[in-house]
């Protein structure tokens, strides 16, 4: 049962689409305080887990930490972080299931607050037997939803705010991506390497250098005098070229985009109605308006240019939207330079090094400019914040709907808030070449799954500092398991692709893994979109009785038929994994082979070398399998085969 | 055996005490080229395992990165930095043990390269299969240790480095410290809360606030205007203080330390003989000149002032040494605000934070002073940088002896180089509230126990960050093992004295097992300094013919008859264990009882709650327990009892 709660006035965030009537019942769980704004709070019981808030720190349980919903371009994630370029307000509170009543479900309710600026989730963080979720202004729709567990309050969730997003099939290859991929040649490069090694490759990425000066939907000139040309020519090599655009547009006289903008009034502006600049990579640099619905329209339009020249796939960036100072800050920090060069402030490198790191991402910049909703209404960008990058997407997708009715876009987004999942999908930004960053990138999936968004990844690999080939490969036996499948890194670290290290051949192997799952994982992804299902669970979603799988969290539930535990520490010649109940290990050997055992439920000790992957299939399930082939379009489901339990049945849903 | 091969002029670290005569054969491991100062390769079996470095980052096995030893003041110890406080060039190559010969030790060397600048260990980082090191010059000792397996090999290279510092038993007691604390009312506040709480308490650290301007050898005038009465009250409760020392002297005319050391020549100077300062903690500062013996001699008489006061330990800090920036940082930084004020450059935050970030230990400062040797030698500070801490504790330490002949002080430092361990601890500096530093603390202390470091500890709850509850409690449930246990954090992050959560009944349960455990504790420690031994064992070196034990990274053997494997995850349950032979499980339980269990060799899940000790006793071996009490000299030996087989012997060794 789901009950909506309606506080004040809220901004409609579109995130759920059901339409609700307004509960008549009490609060049935918790306490809510409307003195200061919004300030909701609930008692943990000792074994209480939390789940939810989709993209976020630390563990598919998030109790013991404090978090901040307020899109983040912050590339650190170290656990120490509160918020991160989502903001997924959605939570479960569920109790550990009670030894007494085995076949009861546990205790669960779920939370959603639909509000659209910053919202504060300690988590037993000040007390660990404390639950509380506060925002400043007391204008939201709470939604609290009860029902049988944890796993049904998620679908629940699912249900009210609208079907995910589906990307085309070739969304599930593999694709190579680097920020400094510049010239035809770069591209040609990685191409013709994952050719000369045979490694499967569906798509090249393209970040920010590929255009002309950072100008959203223009191309270097000098580099692609024809881009539909190049877009064709490695098409014709069975790869799809997949560009970024960047929320910011950059103020430049004469650029169409910019002019456009500025003419229909389609940026963000100041209170008084002045324009809005920010550095940004461009350098200065206006805002698209995505919340006035005429904007969107607008913005959406612009990615024509790039589907006319046969692109078929995008990923949104900068979109939290990240600044890196505004004119504001810029001219606080030249004051402060004054006053140190004539000696009215004393020269430190703490100063100068807090001055530096404040610059970027200013909340005070977040407070300078507004979005037109129309008829005359205006709201503050900070209010509405966590709104933009969903916005962002939201135009492409509904521009997608009308420009190329029917034909299947890839689309992925940093920034996002619920809603979004209806659009696009989401990579987790910018994580680091850290082993800690695998198991983050675990922990993500399910409870991203939880708030709707099933396309989803990390960089594999890690996309700031240097990668290690044993890291990259006990990363990608995650990745073959994710929707997203991409290695990403920054300009300046170590070069990832697979042809950099000493062992291409292990990476083809695993990659070959990949492309001889597709078939199920597209199907289960389709499973989970159509069903409103989650593609990755918790063992505590279907296991709810066994206190051991309840509290397992390097371990997941993919599909409905298999789990994963990938390594995620150096040097491992293997780790801990427990069954909640019989299942077959499956290694996916280097010679193309497979080692099968089953393994009674308990706790093991399972060897996965650095070049195998592991798979475990639960107890009368099985799942299909087919042949490797260079790229998602060549897959031959007639050499479909099944790895598991051979009486058991298995429904491959296709698109 | 042990080989030493001289290159070049080595400059004499004293880090090896041991006569040993020139190898006369050839190096039978690897290979070096001199062609561009020193370069050592050797290439890895696909298996081997590479131990050592002391206080380095990542695992045990410090397989697949690189490693720069070169003392750094770097308090972000993330996966990917390369340097941290102490240089410790010791490494043992170690292949598995061959199945075949279930009998025979694993083939393994060991390495220590005797050189005082920096050194690069790339340990399968460029390729997994090659081991190489190298440094600028080609002066240097190496030493080639050859024996019956890798804990063979590590006692060895403790034979010839000397006898390990052995501090007084009252350092075996639980410490708090906070960077903060500065009137005699801070230090009363910790004391009686600690009594309030029943929570056992020997010392209570006096970061830099106690200090007169943060003038080495002072105290505060207004706060301690009679610092030995404070002292002697302090005594009197059975608490003692710990001042922190800061390796920098504050320039400041009138200021006795520095007007003496000025004058007699004692601080490190220019290459033309001009005083070289830098700003650090005091303001403009100068750095002792402690490879001057004479300098040396007469810093450690410093600690004279401090000793009369009553004092009996002390923490020597930022003697790597720190530097926030010099006067030639301060000056280009200057520059470049002059150029973007009259417009010759453009403003951009990512060079704001560049130049932010280059201003602190600058390797270009640590060219700019020098080091007299005596007889009209000198050195350049960056060739020896790595002897500047090692050279502060043994300054101390020599003072000592003299004016202290016979009494216990307690000495630990932040930097630190082999040699060191003969004067003196380490604590592992700057670490962060996070669950990753708690596994980071448990693998750096066998690592440390190789290159001679017995007296070690992390900050528990972690010094930066905002620490929990449940993170404190996890962590010092490997704390209570650890010869230094000390709770020590920031300023500016959340409180974390044990008063400051809900549950002190909590902490006082875990200290109060440490109070049980320091009769064991201290037994075995003076066993490993005595003998040349490690008080912490990887497994690989007690059972170096089991696979899985040689692999295992989180769990540790403590002396000879026990086990540890702390929880290192939020919100875990328990953990899963791995036994090489049977053990008894104890479980030091919240209402002072113990949980005692005989397990079977093998893999085991241990539940273990938030406020239990989990401590695993070695088969037929047993280990003495007293009672709790709220300080060391209270702990009354006739209560001793034993843990574990009941008719094992057991050894204790007292001061």
């Amino acid at each position: 049962m789901i009950q909506k709660y309606t506080f004040g006035t809220p901004f409609e965030t579109e995130a759920v689409v059901a339409l609700l009537p307004a509960a008549s019942d009490d609060l049935a769980f918790g306490r809510i305080s409307t003195d200061d704004g919004f300030f909701f709070s609930y008692a943990l019981g000792p074994d209480d887990k939390v789940y939810g808030l989709g993209e976020a720190n630390r563990g598919i349980d998030k109790r013991g930490y404090l978090y901040v919903s307020y899109c983040a371009d912050d590339p650190i994630h170290t656990e120490d972080k509160h918020s991160f370029y989502g903001a997924h307000n959605f939570i479960i509170i569920s109790s550990m299931p009670d030894a007494s009543k085995p076949d009861a479900s546990p205790n669960a309710f779920g939370l959603f607050f639909d509000y659209p600026g910053a919202v504060t989730f300690d988590i037993g963080y000040s007390h660990r037997d404390l639950l509380t979720v506060s925002c400043d202004k007391l204008d939201l729709h709470l939604y609290v939803i009860t029902g049988e567990g944890p796993y049904d309050i998620a679908r629940q969730f699912r249900r009210i705010i609208g079907k995910s997003y589906i990307p085309p099939k070739f969304a599930f290859g593999y694709g190579q991506s680097r920020w400094g991929y510049a010239t035809p040649d770069d591209f040609r490069k990685v191409a013709d390497e994952h050719r000369r090694h045979d490694i499967p490759l569906d798509m090249i990425y393209m970040d920010i250098e590929y255009m002309d000066h950072y100008k959203d939907f223009t191309v270097d000139p000098q580099n692609f005098p024809d881009f539909s040309a190049f877009v064709a020519e490695m098409k014709q090599r069975g790869l799809r070229l997949i560009p970024i655009i960047d929320a910011g547009v950059k103020a430049e006289p004469g650029y169409r985009v910019y002019e456009e903008g500025v003419e229909k009034g389609y940026f963000c502006k100041r209170e008084d109605g002045t324009k809005f600049e920010a550095c940004v990579w461009p350098g200065t640099t206006h805002f698209p308006d995505f919340l006035n619905p005429k904007a969107r329209k607008w913005f959406g339009e612009q990615y024509k240019v790039l589907l006319d020249a046969g692109i078929e796939g995008f990923w949104n960036d900068m979109n939290e939207p990240a600044i890196f100072f505004s004119a504001e800050g810029e001219a606080e920090i030249r004051t402060w330079m004054e006053k140190i060069l004539q000696g009215e402030l004393s020269f430190h490198s703490f100063d100068f090094s807090d001055h530096a790191k404040a610059l970027a991402n200013k909340p005070e910049d977040y407070c300078r400019f507004y979005h037109d909703l129309g008829g005359g209404r205006r709201v503050r960008h900070d209010q509405v914040h966590n709104l933009y990058g969903f916005n962002m997407s939201r135009a492409a997708g509904e521009a997608f709907a009308r420009l190329a009715p029917g034909k299947g876009i890839l689309m992925f987004s940093r920034a996002s808030y619920i809603g979004m999942h209806r659009y696009s999908g989401l990579w987790t930004g910018d994580n680091m070449s850290w082993w800690s960053h695998i198991l983050l990138n675990l922990k993500m999936l399910p409870s991203l799954n939880m708030c709707g968004f099933l396309y989803i990844g990390a960089d594999l690999g890690g996309f700031g500092c240097d990668a290690t080939e044993d890291l990259l490969l006990r990363w990608l036996a995650l990745g073959v398991f994710t929707p997203l499948m991409r290695n990403h890194s920054a300009a300046g670290t170590r070069e990832q692709e697979f042809y950099q290290f000493d062992h291409p051949e292990d990476f083809r192997h695993v990659i070959q893994v990949r492309y001889r799952l597709i078939p199920y994982l597209y199907s289960e992804y389709l499973k989970a979109a159509r069903n409103d299902d989650l593609m990755f669970k918790p063992l505590a979603f279907v296991y709810p009785q066994d206190r051991i799988a309840c509290n397992i969290e390097d371990q997941l539930i993919l599909g409905n038929e298999a789990m994963i535990a990938p390594i995620y520490t150096q040097n491992a010649i293997g780790r801990p994994v427990y069954l909640p109940e019989e299942m077959m290990l499956v290694k996916f050997l280097p010679d193309g082979t497979l080692y099968q055992e089953i393994l009674p439920a308990g706790h093991h000790f399972v060897e996965v070398a650095l070049n195998e992957v592991p798979l475990f299939i639960r107890k009368n399930k099985k799942l299909p399998l087919v042949d490797a082939a260079d790229r998602v379009a060549a897959l031959d489901m007639k050499t479909m085969t099944y790895i598991g339990y051979p009486e058991a049945p298995y429904e491959l849903v296709e698109e």
